[in-house]
């Protein structure tokens, strides 16, 4: 089935807007619509809600920029959590995987993305000044790169380390090495090579 | 990453939302959020809208129940359309498909579904009443009843055949034989017996 003519156009935008998301063609656009239209006119409207809300109620903390519902967020609020500690992220996907883990009692600083000359993304388009003003304002005794141990990560790892040297604080990166899970046979040689370099004391 | 908590309730939201369509799983709902994340914000509320609008301006043609922006919808109120054929179909799906075709003229009837007591569908569940009062009007020259080929499109035609066959009028069912491009090889058996029994004069 091909979509050349709709018979409502209430019916065409709503099938527009879905194929517009990131891997959804026309069909399952139009499949999802069709689920919507046999759905309760009330649950219809919250969901069309949940997303007109989504931009205009939502904040980003002032102080991570981690996105939130209110002007800091439930981390940077939490006194639980370690001030001192600064954990340096991409994106708010990378926050959520590392609280995951439920292994980082710090907070975050979420860049925003990481530099990327080929997308066009330079410093200036990351939240590098306010992680250099956090740094400067003093308090602080670590600031921990967590970034995609990708080209664009080193780059971005080693302009931070540039901004950040001078003011002598304890800067780390996440270990890396051999996944957990992992086969030997099926590890690619830069990893396995990082691995055997940072070697650590066996631990029973 | 598994979602145990999410930065913000906003978020949280538009990701079940997103996640409660068919085939949308929670990684995928959030991925979809993430890109209605990053858009603009007047471009989200538009999706938004169109979902909402879906449901409160929408209406069913009240002369064949297909979908439509108006009371009439546009093949109902169309003069050039043969009002006395009537293609008696499940769904709007249906209608679309055979109008994606070209090659029909007549008005559709839309059912809203197939009788199927494994799913608890009756024919009381289904537009069947408002059918039967537009033959029994009269000026209706055939009715075609182009239903799925399965055992409840069978049963709803075997049923519609008994409210519509006292009223004297040609009622058809579309062609069944072996699909345009099959290979024989490959044609389950009743196709192809069906085939075999209702063959045609070859035509050059």
């Amino acid at each position: 089935m091909s979509f050349t003519e709709f018979p409502s156009r209430l019916l065409e935008n709503a099938v527009n807007e879905f194929a517009s998301l990131p891997g959804v063609g026309r069909k399952t656009a139009f499949r999802l619509v069709m689920n919507l239209l046999r759905r309760d006119p009330e649950e219809v409207r919250k969901f069309g809600e949940s997303l007109i809300r989504l931009h205009e109620e939502i904040h980003y903390c002032r102080n991570c920029h981690n996105i939130s519902d209110s002007e800091v967020c439930s981390i940077c609020s939490d006194d639980k959590r370690d001030k001192s500690l600064i954990c340096v992220v991409e994106n708010i996907q990378d926050v959520m995987a590392i609280e995951n883990t439920r292994q980082f009692r710090g907070v975050y600083h979420v860049l925003g993305g990481i530099i990327s000359p080929i997308n066009g993304i330079g410093p200036s388009d990351l939240k590098i000044d306010s992680l250099e003003e956090k740094v400067k304002a003093g308090g602080i005794t670590e600031v921990i790169f967590a970034l995609s141990t990708t080209m664009e990560g080193d780059t971005t790892n080693y302009y931070l380390y540039k901004r950040l040297g001078k003011y002598s604080i304890p800067v780390t990166t996440l270990a890396r090495g051999v996944a957990i899970g992992d086969e030997l046979e099926y590890t690619d040689e830069i990893t396995l090579g990082r691995a055997l370099n940072n070697r650590n004391p066996y631990q029973q």
